[in-house]
């Protein structure tokens, strides 16, 4: 018997949470009123509550459940249902923490690449990864790569779609992927550079299969997907079936953490699920940037994308937003080697062309 | 030319809105600093702010974007991506309301039932419809047949799975699926009723179209499903190639709704966007149940399901959690005949059997 054991931070008062622990409990499992729970549907279905802490700051305490194993029937789908499905409807509770045991996690293959993969890709050993975005929508597809091009002649390691580049068709899809691709190919060859093209792999759902089709007679060898508009599951079972490099952006999932007294941690929504969920590279919104995260919750979550969990593979941080050349030393300082530092705007705008800015960028990733 | 038009409640002072405004605008089209927008980028592709309302309590704003159609690209992935995939990650920032164009909606076919097609095919013309759930997860597929068939025999509509009800193998899936179709078969022959067993399509990513088949080959009518676990525009793609009805389950969908200053309000994540969707039924927690939800915002949504929306069909609100039998007389009245009366608990611990407490509801329902 294994379990997988949530921890939920509940805002109630000392005297009515251990009522509350045991609503969760039910509620996540077997949903009926207690009379109808029997004692073999109790032993085998309900989750057990096997602490109850109250906080530091003494107005909420930390529940912890643990689930059978067996009820996250191995995907991803039903693990997010059994630990964060109905409780995600109840005020005042929060998923702030997530384990799983060695036979659930033994079910997910986790990163195809993770660091030491991407690292060898790249034969990029020992310094934090250089990335941007083509942007901004609007311009041409020849632009695009044209810009790729440059960033990988200077030294950049990925470049990706903008997440707001979505085609209306799979021609002009095709297109971009096609001239991009080629474009980083011959940067390549011609620099001795090893970077990777990122299309973003987003169409209507019925065509998801024909757009990655594309990606992949292009020779592109990882895309950006958006997991929590695509489904978590969706992305699992097509990083297995494709082998590529998957980059995830945080789009749509503001509202799992923004606010404090219920959704989960940042940390286990674009980090833990993420890594089962085969991303290789979580890009999110860094502090001190356009959004309003705090700077222990970003290194939290990059923590937890290369913490020990299973045989998966470590995965990738990469802070984004508001990332300017003079934070650069100390973002490094902060995130560590085994990061990827993503530079939108500021490549763009930073002097006179994308070529110096990633020289100038790269100089201080070297550093 | 043609614009979705989006409403975001925005908390800052009277001062700051103009430019969260147009940092909206941006972050949600090109996402560049304003020095690399030109004049054709601004004029194709940046959102236009139509207008700013001071709230009536005076400490928040409601800011109108218009954005042009096609940035939506037809399909929900990229339509939420564009009007709700960044900020979301902004504190202080709620999509309040969404208005769409008749190019947009034509691209959408909408509920293959609704209200008229799901009346049609209970031959239920002029009452609320009683739905239930098959709970406690433990009881043998065996069971389950015994209590679909009760509920039918009884003058029940629609008889679905409890969302916890997921298997770890399609054989265990189809063993319910057969054996609850049949016995609602069977129950109907005897009773003249017309129930519907809809069985919760939930599997591996890469298993759902298999899932999906078994359902289909029994003769099932109409599936339940978590859109939000599994896509909303895989969704969308499953009612168009299937055909079936669809009921939509709300696990995973707190977050979004939960707080009050951030995410999008209840009646566009659980109705609008469902409704694109393709769901025929949108079940959500009910005020006054084990969930803490205001009246007016449940009605709210409601009347998003069944409002005019292009020539997309209404859907049914199926409130549920906490239905008892004495509040059923007001919740008809609050919801009207056009809604689905969804008893879990209630009706498993109401009288003697499943039979009587069915009767029980179902005269009221006829009042």
């Amino acid at each position: 018997m294994s379990w997988i054991r949530a921890t939920y931070r509940v805002w109630a008062s000392a005297e009515e949470v251990a009522a509350v622990a045991r609503q969760i409990a039910v509620e996540q499992t077997v949903e009926v009123p207690d009379a109808l729970i029997d004692e073999t549907i109790e032993a085998e279905f309900v989750a057990d509550v096997t602490a109850v802490h109250r906080t530091p700051e003494g107005n909420a305490s930390d529940v912890v459940l643990d689930y059978r194993s067996e009820l996250a029937c191995g995907h991803l789908n039903q693990l997010i249902n059994l630990v964060f499905g109905n409780v995600s409807l109840r005020s005042d509770t929060r998923l702030i923490d997530l384990e799983l045991p060695a036979d659930v996690l033994s079910q997910f293959p986790g990163p195809n690449y993770g660091v030491a993969g991407l690292r060898e890709l790249l034969t990029a050993h020992d310094r934090p990864l250089l990335a941007t975005a083509l942007k901004p929508r609007g311009r041409s597809n020849a632009e695009f790569a044209a810009m790729a091009g440059e960033f990988a002649a200077a030294g950049g390691d990925l470049v990706k779609d903008d997440h707001n580049l979505v085609d209306r068709d799979l021609a002009s899809f095709r297109d971009r992927v096609v001239r991009c691709q080629e474009a980083v190919t011959n940067a390549n060859e011609r620099s001795g550079n090893r970077a990777l093209y990122i299309p973003h792999l987003m169409a209507r759902a019925d065509q998801l299969d024909a757009a990655a089709a594309i990606v992949q007679d292009a020779g592109v060898r990882g895309v950006m997907v958006a997991p929590y508009l695509l489904g978590l599951d969706w992305v699992r079972a097509f990083a297995v079936r494709s082998g590529l490099l998957i980059l995830a952006h945080p789009t749509f999932t503001g509202s799992l953490f923004a606010g404090s007294r219920h959704g989960i941690q940042k940390s286990l929504a674009l980090g833990t699920l993420l890594r089962l969920a085969g991303v290789d590279v979580s890009v999110f919104t860094n502090h001190g940037g356009r959004f309003q995260f705090t700077r222990a919750e970003c290194l939290d979550l990059a923590e937890r994308l290369r913490a020990p969990l299973g045989s998966l593979a470590p995965a990738w941080p990469s802070p984004a937003g508001g990332m300017t050349l003079d934070r650069m030393g100390d973002l490094v300082r902060d995130y560590g080697n085994d990061s990827v530092m993503l530079i939108g705007g500021a490549l763009l705008t930073h002097g006179t062309s994308i070529y110096d800015a990633t020289r100038a960028f790269r100089a201080v990733l070297d550093r």
